[in-house]
């Protein structure tokens, strides 16, 4: 069962300011939760309303009721399994390869996205500024599937972080130089823009190296979206050291 | 105003089968329906609650209440403007550069997405297998983001235009080799494959040329997203002729 005070506890979970005064989030989801415990996350406790579930899991996992389940979940058609973890502290960053920079993604899908694609290009750090979207909002985390157990997330003022990182600074800009063109170094930073105004001003900079993905059919097409340009631009990253 | 018998035809073309039927298909939204009237789309009609528009627009925009938006709106929150065009006829593929083709792509998003990539690098001919999501569907129509404009689209036997095409065809298989060391040709024929099954046997068998993005993360990494996969190729294959 699920006791009244776990009710309050998860439902204020759906909150971003209650995520962080709790150091806590809520997955929903068989595969996921199982991924979760399965990897070096710490788990305050999963829900399930299946007893079949429940007894390969055992001792972490509590047997609940459709009802229950309905209380706690924040989905319509909830899954059989909802697991509420606790926020690892971040890492120091490890300075010896290429670090992603977000600044001021606002898309949880796209997030989510940035996440995944970190993972299967092998960046371990990912630094976000505290205006784009929490990783532990559950948009987010249903778009990693499973990748934020892998890469390593700071929220921290960029700004001081790229005057102080000592690396060369890569920033997508519409004007940049053809990324194609350039030697890009075995580390450095990735500074990735909001969706609708991109890189921010103060943030321009300080970029050291301004890159574009040049555009091949007419001009009147849309930007790329940000998650695809972070593939494309990954994807360079690491096809050069290949 | 709309008459009854327009309220019957917008809502019918929510259908698939029924914007086949009648060669027709719906857009909401001020940007989407002014690029449609902007590109060779032909408009069967226009409807908005707001007079300065259809005073803007003219003839070809009927000034309707809120009330009669609703009615033939899809959208909980509708946009003050539902465009109403026919479906072009798919022009002839032309062979002289590379052409991308879906096999059995499900995820409106996924689809939306890969139309404004091809429009990005210049790919003109999608071809789709008739398994593939619409490209009608109003989901895949705003992740466009008017790129449907740009691209042609056909729906056909992807087996027989394959056997049929006379160029490379190069397919995205977790077992292919390192698109990296491919010298991709000046044209060809990009398959991609299923969201969860990848592309199918019986297109496998006609596939010359099997490649992949190489994983630089841990091996439990989901794949890539089919859009992202798609993002990367079309990026390899047009930075080797930049």
């Amino acid at each position: 069962m699920v006791v009244k005070s776990q009710i309050k506890l998860i439902r204020s979970l759906q909150q971003k300011k209650c995520r962080i005064a709790q150091k806590m989030f809520v997955v929903e989801g068989k595969k996921t939760v199982n991924e979760l415990l399965a990897s070096k996350m710490v788990v305050y406790k999963v829900f399930s309303t299946d007893e079949n579930y429940k007894n390969n899991i055992g001792e972490v996992c509590d047997l609940i009721s459709d009802k229950e389940l309905s209380q706690i979940s924040s989905l319509k058609n909830p899954s059989s399994v909802l697991g509420v973890f606790y926020i690892p502290e971040p890492l120091k960053i490890d300075m010896e390869d290429w670090v992603v920079v977000l600044d001021d993604i606002r898309d949880p899908g796209n997030l989510g996205t940035i996440i995944r694609l970190c993972d299967w290009f092998g960046i371990k750090n990912l630094l976000c500024s505290a205006t784009t979207v929490d990783c532990y909002n559950p948009k987010v985390l249903q778009a990693t599937m499973g990748s934020i157990t892998r890469v390593n997330i700071t929220y921290k003022d960029v700004s001081s972080f790229l005057r102080e990182c000592n690396m060369p600074i890569y920033g997508t800009f519409m004007n940049g130089e053809v990324v194609y063109n350039q030697a890009l170094p075995k580390k450095g930073v990735l500074v990735m823009g909001n969706e609708a105004n991109g890189i921010s001003k103060n943030i321009e900079n300080i970029c050291t190296n301004k890159i574009a993905i040049p555009q091949f059919g007419k001009s009147t097409t849309e930007s790329l979206n940000v998650a695809t340009a972070t593939s494309i631009l990954l994807n360079e990253i690491r096809r050069g050291n290949f």
